[in-house]
């Protein structure tokens, strides 16, 4: 469930691995922490960016609260939710943290993260913890933020071997948005 | 089949809609042509990047002749593969069109595009004709390209209504690359 408490499942990941955990084009939600206030968002549309040192591409709205907690503190976290936490997905994507405490809208829990101060979203199976790469007219001009993987941990429930095996835990299958809501889960591998 | 030709299935896409048919995070092949030459690659880092117009970014590497065609063009498209397609997904990921002409080691024809010069890879489920952004610093820096969507089309057997119905053609189910050739494939849709 989205509130579980995964902590005891939670293990580091490499770093030079931990561009797999978001290669195969998940949805993300995007957290960040600036001066006592935390936010998270949703967004589909983020990659990786490079291996080693390991980077990734995020858009992130200048309309959104979290942009501004990610500009003010330069971190952000990426947690890939499951195929459980679509409602929580939905939730904090359609409401701004400018009009509303996104907690009365969704059921989760943040937990800290190891080395930024965004928080990590509980009850994911992959966590991201990034330092922003200073690039400030790219993001201006196009809502892009580029930056470094300093941390990286996954469920090991679905995580073996630095591999996903979601075949044999569906309940933690990705989510992969499509529009208005509608996502595409993680399905078979072919090889 | 790769090599099946596809054209009387293609349907236009709106522009406004084609984020959508790279939302979910599929992988794509990447391809450009200049002064006579094509050539394709594999890119599993792509995202869209704007509604209207619509853009979207793509990372290609130094190393590859598909970046010194596209740099030449300023243009590209990405070609959205299936599942039947993972070998030659494979094939044009793991070569340099420096080194081999990739129809040699894959199967695959090259269609026209209707906006662009770079061709469409036949057998695929969708394709976005895209303009390059220059930004030169970027894609220096980072191996970073935008770029606008100029024309998009989908194969009417899979795209119905603006939206995916794998459901109904699993056989032209879009692929995700993890790591080392094995990929997830679109499963099943959650609302």
């Amino acid at each position: 469930m989205s509130t579980e408490n995964t902590h005891e499942f939670r293990v580091p990941v490499e770093l030079k691995r931990s561009f797999v955990l978001i290669n195969h084009g998940p949805t993300v939600l995007v957290s960040a922490h600036h001066a006592g206030r935390n936010n998270v968002m949703a967004a589909a549309w983020n990659m990786p960016l490079d291996f080693m040192p390991p980077k990734i591409a995020v858009v992130i709205d200048k309309s959104t609260l979290t942009r501004e907690l990610v500009e003010a503190s330069g971190e952000l976290v990426l947690s890939v939710p499951t195929v459980q936490q679509v409602a929580l997905t939905n939730a904090v994507g359609n409401h701004s943290g400018h009009d509303i405490d996104k907690s009365s809208v969704a059921q989760f829990s943040f937990g800290a993260a190891a080395k930024v101060s965004a928080p990590l979203v509980e009850g994911c199976v992959a966590w991201l913890e990034c330092k922003v790469l200073p690039e400030p007219e790219i993001s201006k001009k196009y809502d892009l933020f580029l930056a470094e993987i300093v941390a990286a941990w996954a469920d090991k429930r679905a995580w073996v071997n630095n591999r996903w095996v979601f075949e044999t835990q569906p309940n933690m299958r990705t989510i992969h948005h499509m529009a208005g809501g509608h996502y595409l889960t993680a399905g078979e591998v072919v090889n």
